[in-house]
């Protein structure tokens, strides 16, 4: 079924010299299939077939929309254990983690398809002429959002299904009426293309136009860096290092026509353990820490990687409590051999940071690919005076920084770089004590979290994942929920337009019964 | 009341060496008063007290936002003629403008007042919590829109007060929660410094944070370079040239962290007018389109710069109509001896392209920075050659262009770049023929209008005011209407955040009884 060549639209293309092939980490070998990189001409074909796509499927109705978005929820189903035996292959995450997340791919597929349906997220406007205004007679107005154009989707490495070829960014496009072309991730090319072939079926059942849709394949950073530069695409969603998002973020920007990127970049999560809360819960706290830390090899965007405290003998018992904690857990695979070689360079740079003490690091022998977690801490002077110590450790490890007192501590995440998340544990009663601190937290992240852990991103409309730079290029969007669909749509005007020509969002007898703003009022009914 | 200083919060100051004098274009005198351009250090304070003045202005309650918005909107007001003779002395633009001007002014304000007093628009999105789902409890998530920090708002020439001081992007600000740093139009300083000390007296009447205004003096680019690499900004709001603007959005995209700029930059506002409509109203379009092409003596952004038809006599005799029409119509001042040069220079650049033909050019004497309107004609073929002929002439300057058929005028308007607006002139019969043309002209622009002439921005929330680069930076949102507060604001998430600690917008009782999405069902119920 996994053929190795690239969808430009409909058609199975394999034009290109340039080949490769994924990698089983659990089983530390090449898997078998050779993928064919897309040429330069097939890049061409794929955004002519989606700029032509578009012209259609632009305007195609809500209705339509979610049938093709339901047809793929369909069609990944239908791969079925295939499906699941490729991605597991290629990522070394276990079935259960791989069905979880397939499970979640439907879910957003699907609410996608609702949200489109129903057709009220089109921000409809009205505002009714008012011919006799002085001096001069007000005009007719309608507003509504409509789509972009065409949309390139760069795959995640550690979220194959989710967040890759039909994954949360691609969702959102096509259910804004915006055709996509997939920049495959090179470690699960095999599972983007059971998962592209599923969306071309859809694509094709449901009617929809040839192009609308296009999964390219890729080892190198070329046919990103063409995409991108490509006249033909308006827009750009990235799941990804702060390198690689940045780098595609420039490129867009120096465009002559700039386009928008919306790069998700992960970032340290830091989580502020007040005292009393510390002292109360020391134990459970370090368990539950132990743990999200190590989930999923430390391989979640949202992973805590910098816990913060106020030093004392309460936060030195914690720290030797999440030490114990964490060299019990089993070291477990990552997904490729580069993503293991980059997560022991990192920690390996971290550790070698003057005054850093490593409190913790799993010494038993492991499997290639298997990560060994690790503990370290430092003093809240320490941390402020060396940045090297705010980057991204990828992987399961985090750093405890002990702050010499509540103000050390408000001043080192006044100085954090934008974070996707930032964590409050506490006790009721001191948050009030502490609540510059909590500002100074709000202001950097995105999304804040009370006695709990920042991994684990519920798929929500109240849902926020993103944040201030470098969590995400733009922190006016979010990339889960309904309303990551912002990204892909601007608005637009109607004036003194004809009724039988506006689309139907618009028209005076409402036909799609659709939530509106007319001259002020939220309303279904007819003007 | 001119003094000529800058303020830096409330403090009026001059400490640069660096002066200038506005001009009075009708009087062709540079008017009296001398401005001091700001000084890096002055810049720096600025934007220090903005960051100060954000931590209390950023989560103030919406009343108290609109208390402000209001008491800037009365001391306008309270400036009197002051305000109304400084305008028209630094901007040649009649008395009646300038009230028109003052009264748009103001109902931006109160717009904003009105929208952030009621409180909805921040889109609470509300998730309860499912604590028996299974394979994990689903947590509480509450978002809502939060303002992004210190923004820069660069006044615009063509409009001192409407798209300047306290014009559309600082109301916009101030509502959204961020404070604002103006850096003031050289060409009407003293305009901004009147009104920015009606915002300056109105943030002391209502108890807001010093730093939450400052308009800073500059000649030349300088001082807006240092604002928009400054790290304490977090946005840039600008009116003007595609040149200005894409310098800016380069530099902010450019800094370590980058940060978001809306440019509107203006667009030649192709108008197509179809065969049947001239036909039976040539003479009435030729008076319409003489007094559009004019209006403001043509220094409007939505001004028709390109008119398009299919070739034959009708057409023929439009552009002689049009072109009798136009050399009726006295010749009127433009804003700055700066302006008229860059009209004079880029119509003669246009005047001087192989194969276009002049067909009225007003020919009396005019005073000193009076700009003599002028109409032209091209071949299709002609100006889908030549790029130059694309570009904006900013005044009374319009293009006719004479397409050989149907398919021609199709391909020219789906070369155009990106516009502000696009006009159809049709008989309701033929709009159907001609759909392709018509969503090739949706595709190109913000607003579309039908049977009527693009000058006339109406400010309500159905409006749209951007479109696809360059006529702004960003298509995904407008600079008109009340939804231009989205530029400034950005989505957060609280997860399982105590009840008490959330903001009113979110709490369980919904204290200020906006409405909300609860578990996917909008309401203004409590929880």
């Amino acid at each position: 079924m996994i053929t190795g060549k690239n969808y430009t639209g409909s058609e199975l293309s394999a034009n290109g010299s340039k080949t490769f092939k994924t990698f089983n980490p659990q089983l530390n070998i090449e898997n078998q299939h050779v993928f064919f990189e897309a040429s330069s001409e097939e890049i061409d074909t794929a955004v002519s077939l989606a700029s032509n796509a578009f012209m259609t499927f632009g305007t195609i109705s809500g209705k339509k929309k979610a049938e093709f978005l339901n047809a793929i929820a369909d069609e990944i189903i239908a791969l079925d254990d295939i499906l699941i035996q490729t991605y597991c292959s290629e990522s070394g995450l276990p079935e259960g983690r791989a069905k979880g997340e397939r499970g979640r791919t439907i879910f957003q597929l699907r609410s996608f398809a609702e949200l489109v349906s129903e057709g009220s997220w089109v921000d409809a406007t009205i505002d009714t002429a008012q011919l006799d205004r002085t001096p001069v007679p007000k005009p007719d107005l309608r507003k509504m959002l409509i789509p972009l154009g065409p949309i390139v989707v760069f795959g995640a490495s550690n979220f194959p299904l989710a967040y890759s070829t039909a994954g949360g960014d691609t969702a959102a496009a096509l259910a804004a009426g915006c055709p996509v072309i997939v920049k495959s991730h090179p470690m699960h090319a095999g599972t983007g293309e059971l998962v592209a072939s599923a969306v071309i079926k859809a694509a094709e059942k449901t009617g929809m136009p040839n192009g609308v849709f296009s999964n390219l394949n890729s080892s190198g950073i070329e046919v990103g860096v063409q995409l991108v530069k490509h006249s033909g695409v308006k827009a750009v969603g990235f799941t990804g290092s702060i390198r690689g998002g940045r780098a595609l973020y420039d490129l867009a920007s120096q465009r002559e026509e700039p386009i928008p990127v919306f790069a998700e970049m992960g970032s340290i999560n830091p989580v502020v353990i007040l005292p009393e809360a510390l002292k109360n819960r020391s134990k459970s706290l370090a368990k539950t820490y132990a743990s999200s830390i190590t989930l999923s090899t430390g391989q979640f965007c949202t992973n805590p990687g910098l816990l913060l405290g106020i030093k004392g003998e309460t936060l030195s018992n914690f720290i030797k409590e999440l030490s114990d904690e964490i060299v019990k857990i089993e070291p477990t695979c990552m997904l490729h051999p580069s993503i293991i070689g980059a997560y022991e360079n990192n920690r390996s740079k971290a550790l070698s940071q003057a005054e850093l003490t490593v409190v913790a690091i799993h010494d038993a022998d492991v499997k290639d690919n298997y990560a060994r977690q690790a503990i370290t801490t430092v003093e809240g002077k320490t941390f402020l005076e060396n940045t090297t110590l705010h980057h991204e450790v990828f992987g399961p490890y985090s750093m405890v920084v002990q702050c010499k007192d509540v103000k050390e501590l408000e001043q080192i995440i006044s100085n954090l770089e934008g974070q996707l998340t930032g964590t409050v544990i506490a006790e009721n009663e001191e948050a009030d004590k502490y609540s510059n601190v909590i500002n100074a937290l709000q202001n950097r992240v995105g999304r804040i979290i009370y006695n709990g852990v920042p991994t684990g991103v519920e798929v929500c409309p109240a849902m926020v994942h993103g944040g201030p730079y470098p969590a995400s290029t733009d922190s006016r969007f979010t990339a889960v929920g309904i309303h990551s669909i912002n990204r892909w749509v601007r608005p637009f005007s109607f004036q003194n337009w004809p009724n039988n020509l506006l689309p139907d969002e618009l028209k005076n007898e409402n036909p799609l019964q659709i939530s509106r703003l007319v001259n002020g009022k939220t309303t279904t009914s007819k003007i």
